[in-house]
C-alpha cells in the first residue's frame, strides 16, 4: 500500500531523472476564474506527461534481473510513452499494448522511443487480457497504469512539489484539482498533500459522462462508466477507479467535478495563449473546472494539474476556434 | 556599464518575482540535431517572454519617487508586456509605444495588463522620437528595450540560471545560442556565462536578411539592417545592435548564425510537439539553428533560448503545416 514514505522514497529515486515542473499562472486566468489559479505544468515532464514519474518509480523499484527481462504496459498513450522512455533509459525491452484508436502522435511517439507496440480494439478486447498473456509468454513485468503502489508513489511526487512550491509562495490552503482517470495521480497527490500540506484538499475532475470517480466517491463504492469511448479527453477515460486507488481517494478527496469537452477544449486554448504550454484535453479538465466551476470551489487559490500535452496538432487548432 | 555584480544584484531583486524557467529537452530533438539540445524555456516567464526580467530589474532599480510617476517603453511587443506587468505589480502608470502592425495578441495583452498603448508606423516614424516626447511631457521614465544597463543585467539572470542548471547536469562546455534582436538578452547572458561558466560560448542567432548583429560582429563595428519589416520573427527585428550591447557582444560572443523564416516556423512546430511549449518564431530562431545549422556548431551539448511565446494562434497552425 502506498504511503508518504513510499512517495518520498520514490522522490529520491526520481531525483536527477524526473523534471521538476513549474507552477505557472497568469493574471488573465486569475481574472477569468475570479481567484488565483496555479497550474502544475506536468505536460513539461519527460515524454509530455506526469506518467513518466510513475513509470520511473515502478521500473527503478524492480530487481535488476527482473528489470532486465523487460516491461509491459497497457495504456491509452501517456503511460505507454512514460514506460517506453524509462525502459530506454535502462536499456531494457518494453512492449506496449495500446488501443488501435489512440491518437496517432501517441502511437508514433511510443514506437519512436524504441518500444514494441501491440494494438487492441477498445471496447471489444480487454487490454488486461491482451497484456497479461504477453507478459507471461515473454517474462515481462507488467507495469499497471494506476493500480500499482509504486506507480501511485511516483505520481505522488507531483504532490510533494506542489506542497513545497505553494509553501514557498505562502500558500497553505487550497483546493487542488487533478485530472482523473484511474486515479493514480489523484491518489498519489492526495496522499502527499495529506502528509505535507494538510490545508489542501484534492478534488478529482473528469469529463462529463465519464465521471466514474465522482460517482464512486458519492456512492462509497467503485462504480464503472457505461463506455470508454466518446470524449475528446482520451487521457482520462478509464472504466472505473482502481482497487488500490479508490480507498485512497475515498479517504482523502473532496467531491469530484465534471466539465464538458467544449470546456476542456477552451482550457486547452487558454493554456496555450496564457501559459504558453501545450495541454491535451484530458490534461486540461482540471484547469477547465478552475475556470468554469468556480461556484463549486471555496478557496482563494486553486491549484490544478495540467497533466499531459500529447495531442495531435489539429486538436489544438480546433480548441483555438472554441475561444 | 553592466557587469556580473549588477547581474547578481538584479537576480536578488528578481527573486520571488521572476519565474525560474526550466531547461527542457527531448530525445526526438537530440536525434534531429545529432547532439544534445537543451532549451531554456523563457516563453514560460511572466508575460510570456524573458523581457519581464529586464523590466523588473530596471523598474525595481528606480528611486521610489521616480517610479511613482510612471514608466514608458517602446517595443515590438514582449518588452511592452514585461513593462506593463511590472508597472502593474508596482501600481505605477505605464505608457507603451508600439508599432501599429504588432501582432494583435501583443497589443491586446499590453492593454489587458493595464497599460496605455500609443501606436506608431514602423519604418515611417522613429519610436525613439515618439517615446522621448511622451516621457518628457508626462515625467515618465523611459525604459529602453535593450540599451539600458539594468535591462541587460536583468536579462543576464537567464545566463546565471543556465550556468547553474547546466553545472547540476554535469555540463561545463556548450555553445549557447540566443535569439538576438538588439542584443540585451545576448549581452546579459554572455556577461553572466563569461563569469560563471567560462566553458560556454554565446552565439547570437538572427533571421536571414536581418543579421545586423552577425555582420556587426564580423565587421567589428555597428552595422544596420536595411529594413525592419519582412520577417515573421518580429520579436527580434531591430535596426542595429545597441551602443551598450554591442561592445559586450564583441568582447564575448562567437560568430552569429542565421536561419530562414521557414526554419523558424518548423522550430515553432517542433517545440510545440516535442517540448509542449508555445514559442513564437522570433523566439525559435536559436532552436532552429541548433537543429539545422549543426555543421556550424562544435559542442556535444547546445543550449538555446526559447525567448518568447506571444504569437497569434494562426501562426502556430501555419507552423504545424510546415512540418
Amino acid at each position: 500500500m502506498s504511503d508518504i514514505a513510499m512517495i518520498e522514497a520514490a522522490a529520491e529515486r526520481l531525483r536527477g531523472h524526473a523534471r521538476r515542473t513549474p507552477l505557472l499562472g497568469s493574471p488573465f486566468l486569475d481574472a477569468l476564474a475570479g481567484r488565483r489559479v496555479l497550474v502544475k505544468a506536468e505536460c513539461l515532464q519527460h515524454a509530455g506527461a506526469f506518467k513518466y514519474r510513475g513509470a520511473r518509480a515502478a521500473i527503478s523499484a524492480l530487481a535488476p534481473e527482473v528489470r532486465a527481462r523487460g516491461v509491459l504496459a497497457y495504456s491509452s498513450g501517456n503511460h505507454a510513452q512514460g514506460i517506453a522512455l524509462v525502459a530506454w533509459e535502462y536499456s531494457v525491452p518494453a512492449v506496449i499494448v495500446m488501443p488501435a484508436d489512440a491518437p496517432r502522435l501517441k502511437l508514433d511517439n511510443t514506437r519512436g522511443l524504441g518500444a514494441e507496440v501491440v494494438t487492441y480494439m477498445r471496447g471489444k478486447e480487454s487490454r488486461e487480457d491482451v497484456g497479461g498473456a504477453l507478459a507471461e509468454a515473454r517474462g515481462l513485468t507488467l507495469i499497471r497504469p494506476f493500480d500499482d503502489p509504486q506507480v501511485i508513489a511516483g505520481q505522488g511526487t507531483v504532490g510533494l512539489e506542489i506542497a513545497e512550491d505553494a509553501a514557498a509562495m505562502g500558500i497553505d490552503e487550497a483546493e487542488v484539482l487533478t485530472c482523473c482517470g484511474g486515479g493514480g495521480l489523484t491518489a498519489g497527490v492526495a496522499l502527499a498533500l495529506a502528509a505535507r500540506a494538510p490545508g489542501m484538499q484534492v478534488r478529482p475532475v473528469e469529463p462529463e459522462g465519464f465521471d466514474d470517480v465522482a460517482r464512486s466517491l458519492r456512492a462509497g463504492k467503485i462504480l464503472s462508466n457505461p463506455s470508454e469511448q466518446g470524449s475528446l479527453c482520451d487521457a482520462v477515460l478509464t472504466p472505473a477507479p482502481g482497487q488500490l486507488t479508490f480507498p485512497i481517494l475515498a479517504a482523502h478527496c473532496g467531491p469530484g467535478l465534471t466539465v464538458s469537452d467544449k470546456e476542456a477544449l477552451r482550457a486547452v486554448a487558454l493554456a496555450f495563449l496564457r501559459l504558453k504550454i501545450a495541454v491535451e484535453p484530458g490534461g486540461a479538465v482540471a484547469l477547465a473546472a478552475a475556470l468554469w466551476r468556480g461556484e463549486a470551489l471555496q478557496t482563494d487559490t486553486v491549484i490544478v494539474t495540467a497533466s499531459g500535452g500529447n495531442m495531435d496538432p489539429d486538436l489544438l487548432a480546433r480548441a483555438l476556434r472554441e475561444l
